[in-house]
């Protein structure tokens, strides 16, 4: 055994000789950037060693400098002593401090959304009933006179768990025949002595491949009364899905990556339950969206077709289980299950998206995108849904950026650029740490507004502030760990990339339906770059089509949306399964049209001008 | 520890000292008589000490002859040191060897059954599909593929066991998209690669207070293809259900009581699908019927308030589980399930002679009659069905009576007496052993027409064959283990009392309805008590209303007959959930009336000859 001892935190961990730096970090809790899934092929993992003998792989991906200051990438890095050591704020994964209940624009235009219109008419009834007695004249078994009970109250059930059909006998005596009875989908999965309607409670959860947010709900009083977030601890494991399906599958840690969420999402309903003084036995229902790959490690069911051309997942519909069989510390019977799948890359965090947006509704035609690592893009109206998927890259969420970083706290979500000098707004004012999704497309726009940047990305030489790293956004000393924060013509390439892919999605999916971008009649946009995205600026750099600003509207993490109207309503919750059923999905991966055009997109705006009319006065002024 | 060898089997048993000697044979698998589960107050576990000391507080049961040859009672004495003893052979629950496939004279009259009338459409369907593999254009996932093939086969399904659903792309793959699929209400409980509709089984299982009885059934085929039965393991709890109740509310033995029956469902199962080479893994239902106490036993529910006045059971519905659930070895989704119960005395045992006999679907009115330790009595047609439970006591199963024993090899079963000349006919003609509930019910005719008994049960001093001891029917050297048989005046007066209360409560359940005798049109007349049982004699002495004989139909063990047919048809199932709904339940309990009509009917025939006109001929010959 040998002890590691890691700075700044000052944790002190023991491993078995010969276990790589990385997977003892991990044992940690501190969470470190390792996109490969410590696979030595990202270079994200770097720690600095200031104490100690080790052995590594690593020098390949380091400069001169890091070399002699002892950095080394964890996950290539065998010690062979008791050993002191730096993690970098860099090579963390932030403290996440916004996520839960991200307030959105959607406020501005409640009319558009769906979510107000359901009927208030919770997943889970609860019912007091006050039953008579049992006599010689009419001694009914104790399950059917409750049952017979419900019935007069409008609420058939057929099922109810053993274990609860075993105490009811007990509980009915015990509590003078005045019990309440909670049900969902005709079975009953709780019965408590006495009057306890108002215990009625569930959780909204939307599982990120990066993030993890959960509302717990009174379904009683149709509110969220309590909000948590974490990181998806999954992400060592890999920062994209199909690292993890790899990992799952060549090193058979499914068990891992499903307990692991478990866990996590057990926190945060504790969190949440401890706050609001509600009992655990009395939260019912646990519904979650996610991706594909999310719900298929969710349910622990092999996701490795999904990876694999044609990208078959297991699972296309929900499943119902118990939180019993899922191991979550809620009721035991509580139901536990996951918004429907509609394909391998269109999640069931999409179909809560369509839900909370309202487009499946419509007799207009109006486009949903969700802005991620994946750019899921669906369009239609009351009578037809078509979707696609493109890969989008991490830089909407401040992957692959240099001084990109999540929309938290600190993250410059907004710049202005004028006479080569920079102004810019973070998120809740704190200390610039990085820049955010929206703040690299407020960037962006003003790079080439302010003629830093060529339509094709590169920097026009001799522009105010360019220097040979980059542009420098902000000086190391006005930052919160004292390093620059800059953009490289490599992050731009890579936010080119993105924007092109994502435009070309919905450009080729209109194609594909015969349709056209003046089409388009409303469009939502999805997703946790920041709520501050300045839709003239995504319009401007080419990311989103140039039709009348008015039509957009941004929504947010429209999945926890979602899924907290189908907890409030059945109905709701109905809808996405004809959401799912309905939703056709186009694959792009194999499409030689979507090919050429991506090639196309790869410019700002794009180089086909006439797509981008108005635009294009804007870039010829 | 001391060491107990018990003879004539030789075997030798460990046990802590202080432990009574019934606790330590019940270890040994022989079965004991027991009747009140080891109280000390029935006086059936007799055992004679061979060697050793011992304590025992036995005597008051006992003769003098029986003290002095140290016969004592096995649940009263506690050894002191190393013992041998012998089991008597009328201490034993005989060994089991008829109650398999019992046939019956239902087969003299098949038009009049049930049996033959329903479609042939087994509770678990399989299909074999034979999937297009998915492609790009097509890329379903797994489950929804396998849905929509059963779908166009008219076989919706909902629902998958998680387990089984993980496994679905491996076999879906490694089979070449070929597949057969077991469904059972709208789930799916087993998937197999290629085609293996043909292994479809189920099983139907009898639970009887007393004995067990068990089919194997190829639902492909639509036939019996074995059978099994055992004892009832719960006998050394208790001979009747309220000592089995009582036993798990005072020596909190639930658990036990429980899964000694599952263990002993087991044994019986393991036995049929070894025989006929078929795999556990193709099992896929387990059907059974039993009494409300026995279906309670089943589940692992409470039974307590079955036992007291209002008598109210805790479930009076099907509960559907898997077989994993119980513990029970078939395939492990399999589902389990028992017949709904009516009220606490009228069980799904009676719901599946209801189905067996067809009376629930008869214009004509018609009655029918479980002869067994509780006598259950159903009238009605196709528009209401009415039900009451006697007490009858253990007679007709051999028990109570110095002589009597199940309906096994080697029971006498006929009795012929003429001049004090017994001439008599045993089960399979075995050197007899005892007489069965046919053969005493033809051994007291004949008693009463060759004038050896009263009409009030006395014997006629003087008459022939008469003893101190009672009235000789086979001499010690003619039977198997040389022991005389015999009928003492309280056996007499033991079966007044059970025939008096069947036919009371037949009686006054007619009452009760506004009917009487006459209005019967059919009676159906079910229980082990022995195929041979001669209805003419059963009339002559007041067991069963005197109304033309060709009225009567014997159907056997209805019970299995009636899970036999719900599991080859599903419309026979649907059947009993109608008959089990349709059911009223008259208490008889608190009925004053039948408390004077059932005085008035210890008398043979009864003491109102009128209500027996043409007995009364012969009675007055
Ligand atoms: S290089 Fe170490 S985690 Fe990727
Ligand atoms: S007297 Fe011993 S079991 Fe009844």
């Amino acid at each position: 055994m040998i002890e590691v001892l890691i700075l700044p935190d000052k944790k002190k961990l023991k491993a078995e000789k010969g276990t790589d730096l990385l997977t003892i970090i991990n044992s940690s809790g501190i969470f470190m950037n390792s996109t490969c899934a410590g696979e030595g092929t990202c270079g994200k993992c770097r720690v600095k060693i200031l104490k100690g003998g080790y052995k590594s792989r690593s020098a390949q991906f380091l400069t001169k400098e890091e070399e002699k200051e002892k950095t080394v990438l964890a996950c290539l890095t065998i010690p062979e002593s008791d050993l002191e050591l730096e993690i970098p704020y860099s090579s963390r994964v932030e403290e996440l401090d916004i996520l839960e209940g991200e307030v959105s624009r959607q406020e501005l235009e409640p009319s558009s959304l769906a979510e107000n219109i359901f009927s208030p008419e919770p997943i889970v009834e609860k019912h007091f009933l006050e039953l008579s007695p049992p006599v010689l004249a009419e001694p009914t078994a104790d399950f059917e006179r409750v049952k017979t009970a419900l019935l007069e109250k409008g609420c058939p059930v057929k099922e109810i768990p053993l274990q609860l059909l075993r105490r009811i006998p007990y509980i009915l005596r015990g509590a003078g025949w005045k019990v309440t009875v909670a049900v969902c989908d005709g079975e009953i999965i709780d019965f408590e002595a006495g009057n306890r309607v108002k215990e009625n409670y569930g959780i909204a959860l939307d599982i990120g491949t990066t993030t993890l947010v959960a509302y717990l709900i009174d379904m009683e009083k149709q509110e969220v009364i309590s909000t948590a977030s974490s990181y998806n601890p999954q992400i060592p494991m890999g920062e994209d899905v199909i690292t993890r399906i790899i990992q799952v599958e060549e090193k058979n840690s499914m068990q891992h990556m499903h307990s692991s969420l478990i866990t996590a999402v057990n926190k945060m309903i504790q969190k949440m339950i401890l706050e609001k003084n509600v009992s655990g036995n009395n939260v019912y229902i646990l519904l979650a969206g996610g991706n594909t790959t999310m719900t298929h490690f969710f349910y622990k069911l092999p996701p490795g077709f999904i990876r694999r051309s044609p990208y078959v997942p297991l699972l296309g519909s929900a499943v119902v289980l118990t939180a019993r069989e899922l191991n979550i510390r809620i009721s035991p019977f509580a139901k536990v299950t996951a918004l429907p799948c509609p394909s391998a890359w269109v999640g069931g965090d999409i179909v809560a998206g369509v839900l909370a947006s309202g487009i499946y509704d419509f007799s207009v035609l109006s486009m949903f995108v969700d802005l991620g690592t994946n750019g899921e893009v669906v369009i239609g109206n009351k009578d037809w849904l078509a979707s696609c998927s493109t890969s989008a890259g991490p830089c909407f969420e401040g992957g692959g950026i240099s001084s990109g970083i999540r929309a938290i706290s600190g993250a410059i979500e907004k710049v202005r650029i004028s006479n080569g000098k920079v102004t810019y707004k973070t998120i809740k004012n704190k200390k610039p740490l990085g820049i955010c999704g929206s703040g690299l497309i407020s960037l962006t726009a003003q790079m080439i507004s302010e003629r830093i940047i060529q339509r094709d990305g590169k920097f026009i030489s001799g522009a105010p502030g360019v220097t040979e790293k980059g542009f420098l956004v902000v000086k190391g000393d006005e930052t919160r760990y004292g390093k620059d924060i800059y953009i490289t013509e490599p992050d731009i390439k890579n936010l080119i990339n993105s924007k092109g892919a994502i435009f070309t999605g919905i450009f080729v999916l209109l194609k594909e339906l015969g349709l056209t971008i003046d089409n388009i009649q409303r469009f939502y946009i999805s997703g946790g770059l920041g709520t501050a995205m300045d839709i003239k600026d995504a319009v401007y750099i080419g990311l989103l089509p140039d039709i009348p600003l008015d039509l957009f509207v941004f929504l947010g993490n429209s999945s926890i949306t979602g899924e907290k109207m189908c907890i409030l309503s059945r109905e709701a919750k109905n809808i996405t399964e004809e959401i799912n059923k309905k939703m056709t999905y186009i694959d792009l991966s194999s499409n030689s049209f979507f090919m050429q055009e991506y090639t196309a997109s790869l410019f700002f705006p794009h180089t086909n001008l006439d797509l981008f009319p108005n635009v294009r006065k804007q870039y010829e002024k």
